[in-house]
C-alpha cells in the first residue's frame, strides 16, 4: 500500500508526510566518482542486509522501463534523478512498511518512509528502523563533529528531509502562499509547488520541508516541522470556511460543476485533471460532496497522472487515448468501481 | 397537455409546429379603433361560442398576474403583444386538442394550435374545426376576392401563419443559416431565431414560417413548407451524422460535460441553460446521451424560463434564487422527477 491508497490523519490539509535518510559506505567514493563496479557492490552489500529482514522486496532499477521508472517518480516512491540515472541502480522497498530505500542515488542509500495525511513522527520511526539494520551491518561514514557524511553538503548531520504535502486550496485564493514562504524561509523551512509554481494548475499541492540539517536532532527537525504544518493546517481551513460562507452558493456551484465534469467528460487532460482534483478535493473537505473521498481523490490524482496511466494502459498510444483513459478511470474511481 | 410536453414526429429536429388563423368580426372596428366596451362584448360573444363545445375554458387575461402572462407567452400558448396588453382580453383553449384562442389580439380573434414535432397537417385540422365553430356562429368579415379580412394586410387571403420550430445545431455550427435564410426568402417563407440572432446561446432554436398569405390556399402553404422543412431536416440530419464521425470524440465529450453540469451544477442562467439545452439535445438526438429524452429536454427548457420558473416558485425573490431554483428543476427533469 503507497500513501494515496488510504487516509491519514488531518488529511483534509495534510496529503502526506515524508522523512528521508541519506547514508553513505566508508568504503566507497562519493556519487559522481562512483563507477558501475562499485555501485553494483554497494547495491548487492544493501542487498544482503535486508536479506530476509520483514518483508523487504528488491527491484533492479536499470533493467526497469521508462514508464515504470517515471511511475514511481509520480508515486514520490523514488527521486526523479534515480529514475533516470544511468548508473547500476536499485530499489529495496516494503510495500507494509512503507519504506524505499534506493541505492545508490546521490547518496550511496537513501532511506524514504511516505505516510498518508500528517504523520511526520511515524515516518521518522519507520526510516529509522531501516537505518538502524544498515547501521549494524555496514560501515556508515558518520563523523562525531559533522554527523552523517554525505554528497551534498547540505545534508551533513542528520542526513534528514521531512517534508509534508498540503493541500492549500484557500491560502493559494486568498494570496497568501508568498507572505507563508517569506515567514518560513526566516525559520529554516521552505515551501514549494508540487509542479513548479504552485498555481491552481497544479492541484494546490505544496511541499513544506527543512533545509538545515546540521546542528539540530532529527526529533526537533520532525517537532519543528510538526508545530508550522499544525499552524498552516489551522489557517487554511479557517480560510476555507470563510470562503464557503461568504459567495452565497458560487462556490458550492463551482465545486458541483467540476464533480459534475469528473463524472461525465470522456477526455481530461492532466492541467484540467489537477484543477478538477483542487476543486473537488476542496469540496470534499468541506462537506459540500459526499460522493467523493479524500483518498479516492489523492488516489485519482497519482494513478491519473499520464506514466500511472500508461503503465495501467498498456494499449494507450496517443495523448487523445490517454486523455480519454483518463476521463475513464476518473469515472470508474469515483463511482466505486476500482 | 402542451406541445412541450409530449415526443412528436421527427423531433430530432422538429420540436414543434403551429398554425395560426387570425379572425375579425363584421359589427366591430379593426385593432386600434376598438374600444373597451367593444373588446369586451367580443370577449363575452366568443366565449359564448364555445360555452358546451369539447372542452374549452376560458380564462380572463386582464385578471391574470404579469407573471402568468409571461409564462404563457414562454410556453407559446399566448403572443407578446397579447400578454402586454392594456386591453380586455381572454384566452378560450383546449388542453386536450391543443388550440389557443386569443380574443381581442391584433385580430378580434386569433386561432392557434400547437403541437409537439413536425405535424403542420395535424396542426391546421384542429385550427380549422376550431375556426368552423365560429363561423357557424359569429358574423366573420370575409370577402370573395380577398378572402378573410384582417387587421394587418400582410395577413389577407388565409389569414394563417404556419411555422415550424427546429432545432438546427449543425446548421448552426457550420454556418448554414444566412444560406438557408436566402433560398427561403426567394419562395416566400422565412427563418428567424428564437430569441433574436440565432446563436448557439438560443439553443439553436429557429422558426420557419410562411410570408405570403394571400392567393394561396391553406393547403398550399401547409403543404409548401411541409416539403421544405423535410429538406432542413434532411440537411441538419447530414450534417449532424458529419459532426459525430469528424472529431475524434471531442463532439462526445463536450456533450457529456454540458451533461455532467447539468447534472450537478447548483446555479444555471437562461442563457447557458439554453448553451446546454443545445449541446445535449444534440447528443440525445444522435444517441450519444441516454439519460435524457428529447421531450424531457424540452419540457426543461420551457420550464426553465424566467416566468415559468418563477410561477411554480412563487419565493423567489432574486435572479440567484431563480438561478438556483432553475438548477434544480433541471436536475429533477433529468432524473426522472418530474
Amino acid at each position: 500500500m503507497m500513501w494515496y491508497e488510504s487516509a491519514g490523519r488531518d488529511n483534509d490539509v495534510a496529503v502526506s508526510s515524508r522523512v528521508r535518510l541519506a547514508r553513505n559506505l566508508t568504503d566507497y567514493p562519493f556519487g559522481s566518482l562512483l563507477n558501475d563496479a562499485s555501485a553494483k557492490e554497494i547495491i548487492e552489500r544493501v542487498k544482503n542486509v535486508f536479506e530476509g529482514v520483514g518483508d523487504y522486496t528488491f527491484t533492479d532499477y536499470s533493467d526497469l522501463e521508462e514508464i515504470e521508472r517515471k511511475a514511481a517518480v509520480e508515486k514520490h516512491k523514488v527521486s526523479a534523478e534515480f529514475a533516470s540515472s544511468k548508473k547500476p541502480r536499485a530499489l529495496i522497498e516494503s510495500e507494509r512498511k512503507q519504506v524505499y530505500i534506493m541505492t545508490p542515488e546521490e547518496d550511496h542509500i537513501r532511506i524514504q518512509s511516505i505516510l498518508a495525511g500528517f504523520s511526520l513522527e511515524e515516518a521518522l520511526s519507520r526510516a529509522r528502523e531501516a537505518d538502524e539494520t544498515i547501521d549494524g551491518a555496514l560501515n556508515v561514514a558518520y563523523n562525531d563533529k559533522l554527523g552523517y557524511l554525505t554528497h551534498c553538503p547540505t545534508n551533513l548531520g542528520t542526513g534528514m528531509r521531512a517534508s509534508v504535502m498540503l493541500f492549500l486550496p484557500a491560502l493559494t485564493i486568498s494570496g497568501g502562499i508568498r507572505a507563508l514562504s517569506a515567514q518560513l524561509g526566516k525559520i529554516g523551512l521552505t515551501i514549494r509547488g508540487m509542479s513548479g509554481e504552485g498555481s491552481s494548475a497544479d492541484g494546490c499541492l505544496y511541499q513544506v520541508s527543512n533545509q538545515i540539517t546540521l546542528g539540530i536532532s532529527e526529533e526537533e527537525i520532525v517537532s519543528k516541522l510538526s508545530k508550522i504544518t499544525e499552524s498552516i493546517i489551522e489557517k487554511e481551513r479557517n480560510l476555507r470556511q470563510k470562503i464557503k460562507s461568504a459567495d452565497n452558493g458560487r462556490f458550492e456551484d463551482r465545486v458541483m460543476r467540476s464533480y459534475g465534469v469528473m463524472m461525465y467528460a470522456t477526455m481530461i487532460d492532466t492541467n484540467e485533471m489537477m484543477r478538477l482534483y483542487a476543486d473537488v478535493r476542496l469540496g470534499a473537505a468541506l462537506g459540500i460532496i459526499d460522493g467523493a473521498s479524500l483518498s479516492e481523490l489523492d488516489k485519482m490524482m497519482v494513478r491519473g497522472m499520464a506514466a500511472n496511466l500508461t503503465c495501467e494502459n498498456k494499449e494507450i498510444k496517443t495523448p487523445e487515448e490517454r486523455d480519454r483513459a483518463r476521463a475513464e478511470l476518473i469515472r470508474r474511481i469515483l463511482s466505486g468501481a476500482e
